[in-house]
């Protein structure tokens, strides 16, 4: 189908635009990315300086999402895209949700190290929480990593470590459970770091939709909801077996 | 800026798409309504039945989301609608979005309340979380309400009753921590009614989302992250002041 050319100039416009928007995107993943290894880092070394940076970044990240929705709109208005860069920009503005949900995620992680900072204790779970934050830490960057470069193969294997990090996760939990139950008076700790162990999972789930839109913007195929390995079975061995 | 319109009719039919797309919205709202509800029941009143039938539902929404994300980019590509047109698709796909989540969170009852189904005692604590899921419900409920009649007075009393939830949510989890305290064998019973609790919540903050793009929509202005208070004063009384 051609597109309404009214100006003569909307694919080069458009590129310049979308060009922008994508380097947008970028500078809120690479915020967010920092947030969450901030968040992490106040958590567990007590830092509120930290902590503090981390809940100001957070207004940033929702500004940006503001301000590349905006962005997108207009395109869509202006530019009326067609196919592939449809995709493009839809896949933009459902990534910036996510991404601001990250950055929500990586702000509890902020405001809960700064109601903690009086405690000076370390216990034992901290060492499998840091586990956790980092595994997440890598997803995320790998995630953010697939986009930038529309790298299907890498959005299939990045999005395969979710599950994996549900596991650890789930191990995490049953470990803070039982630490509650033999230290009754560190209970209200050992929540909040239950909180933050939901916040890193959650922040792996955000990761894995990115993913999602990277093989949906390359394959035109909407993999939610449907079983990982079965549609990499179907899509990868097509162009790498 | 007049639209380009190769077909003759493109206003006609891209009326009939969208309210076919806008039925299947009031479809999907209405059924994560009923899981909300039914989660909450289960759970409160150890219904395994009802438990399993939400965890079913939950594929029905999940369907229902990519079935209507679908047909929005199909119209985007095919009819490229502007202003306010334009406004209503994309607020669809984002209000899609936060049904599915609000989906996964009522599912999430319906799972805690299958693992429960053992346990036959009724701490105190149930009465609060009913009246949390109580005060949730009817919020989403005159959230999908204001959406169906594109209400933007109706969306900020809903989207100001997110505040109070809140506070809500807050007084629980203390009540919750201290049953903790006190009755460490029952820790992970407790522990559990915090996760339903925190569900509600976010249930919640979905249905404040789905407001907010209520207001996008009819004014035109994004208030998301913004203060409630400031932009209604800013945006209603020169409607109905």
């Amino acid at each position: 189908m051609k597109q309404f050319n009214p100006e003569g100039h909307t694919n080069h416009q458009f590129d310049v635009e979308l060009n922008d928007v994508k380097h947008k995107v970028m500078t809120m993943g690479g915020l967010v990315e920092s947030m969450v290894s901030d968040g992490l880092e106040a958590l567990l070394t007590m830092n509120t300086e930290l902590g503090t940076k981390v809940c100001e970044d957070d207004k940033t990240v929702n500004k940006l999402e503001l301000e590349i929705d905006r962005e997108c709109t207009r395109i869509l208005a202006r530019r009326q895209p067609a196919a592939s860069d449809l995709r493009m920009v839809l896949a933009i503005i459902k990534t910036i949700s996510d991404l601001e949900r990250i950055g929500d995620e990586a702000e509890k992680l902020g405001r809960i190290s700064l109601q903690m900072a009086e405690e000076t204790d370390m216990p034992h779970y901290y060492k499998d929480l840091r586990h956790l934050g980092d595994h997440v830490k890598t997803m995320l960057r790998e995630a953010l990593d697939a986009f930038t470069r529309m790298d299907v193969e890498a959005a299939f294997s990045t999005a395969a470590k979710d599950e994996a990090i549900d596991t650890e996760y789930a191990n995490l939990s049953r470990l803070l459970i039982s630490h509650m139950m033999e230290h009754p008076a560190l209970l209200s700790h050992a929540l909040n770091m239950s909180w933050c162990a939901r916040s890193l999972e959650r922040i792996a789930d955000h990761a894995c939709n990115i993913c999602e839109y990277v093989i949906y913007l390359v394959e035109g195929r909407d993999i939610r909801h449907a079983d990982l390995d079965e549609m990499r079975k179907q899509i990868l061995p097509a162009k790498h077996g």
